[in-house]
């Protein structure tokens, strides 16, 4: 069984990470946890969410790390930091999105890769921020085994970071995403209704 | 203070509510609560999720009843129908997507109303339900005060539901539901980054 931790903190922002946790969640191979500072958490939306794992308790092996935005990423950790950089450093899958990606700018973490976010304006004074002219305006970048996208992109980042690891061909992962990205009798018309 | 309640169940889809549930939230008029059958349930995506209301201990007041679907709507509850019912008939505002819907075409409570879903098919051994020719091939259907809309749809059943209760002029909601509906960084140029 693949393991994908969805590091989330208060106030994370609910629509960002569903299209991916569903998808992996419901793959035989694949286990949805969530990790955080703290036993429970509330998402934007009002949800309170129980977290499976404490920062210092996580599993050894981790398959995908997603980091899921939100209003409280300004944190300092550094088991965090160490986990991330660690994770790019030896070619583990990590994906970014919103708040999340403004942490990785704050700390230095997307140095060497391209990547995306909601706003360069936000980094221009951190001082480990040092490839700005690798940031491209667009929903989603993969670089190498690093996802980032902007806070709007749920469905983008959902479909870069299932490429990333290649959870279906990708004949198999188009419709799939389309679903959720077209007008649904449209999309039955195409590939028949999925209900 | 005005109160959202989000009906959920265990295996509930993640991806229907959020875009509504965080837009209701983050408003200072109104709050979002969770109710179901159990203290906690699990969503498809593994997210563990602490129940705010169980079914007979809701407040009086409940200014908006959103169903979210999800894999267990296959439920007999006479106090759930009784609350739809009431609303319904006293017109008050619900909304349901996907596998909600399914229950409420099996309960007859789409009776009257213009009504989506994600799939007729699954309705024609409903006996309750008599008004097929009621049902529009749509992404989501208003009517009066019932939204409903299939499982694809978390976007237009965000904007159908927060126009029912009018939540913002229809000229501040446009751009709201535009920011998760486009590119980004078009999005941007039009107008302006809201990060």
């Amino acid at each position: 069984m693949k393991t994908a931790i969805f590091f989330i903190l208060n106030e994370y922002a609910d629509w960002k990470g569903p299209y991916l946790s569903s998808q992996l969640n419901q793959n035989s191979e694949w286990t949805v946890k969530t990790a955080s500072f703290s036993d429970e958490v509330t998402s934007i939306g009002g949800f309170k969410t129980i977290i499976d794992y404490q920062i210092d308790e996580l599993p050894e092996k981790i398959d995908l790390l997603i980091l899921i935005g939100g209003n409280s990423w300004d944190v300092k950790n550094e088991t965090l930091r160490k986990l991330i950089s660690d994770r790019l450093k030896s070619d583990q899958p990590v994906g970014a999105i919103c708040g999340a990606v403004d942490y990785l700018a704050k700390n230095g973490l997307l140095s060497g890769y391209q990547h995306t976010g909601n706003s360069q304006a936000i980094w221009k004074n951190y001082s480990e921020y040092n490839n700005p002219d690798q940031f491209l305006p667009q929903q989603v970048v993969s670089d190498r085994n690093l996802v980032t996208a902007n806070g709007t992109a749920a469905l983008d980042f959902t479909e870069a970071v299932l490429k990333l690891i290649q959870f279906l061909p990708d004949k198999q992962l188009k419709p799939l995403i389309e679903l959720y990205d077209n007008v649904f009798y449209e999309y039955c018309k195409k590939y028949g209704n999925p209900f």
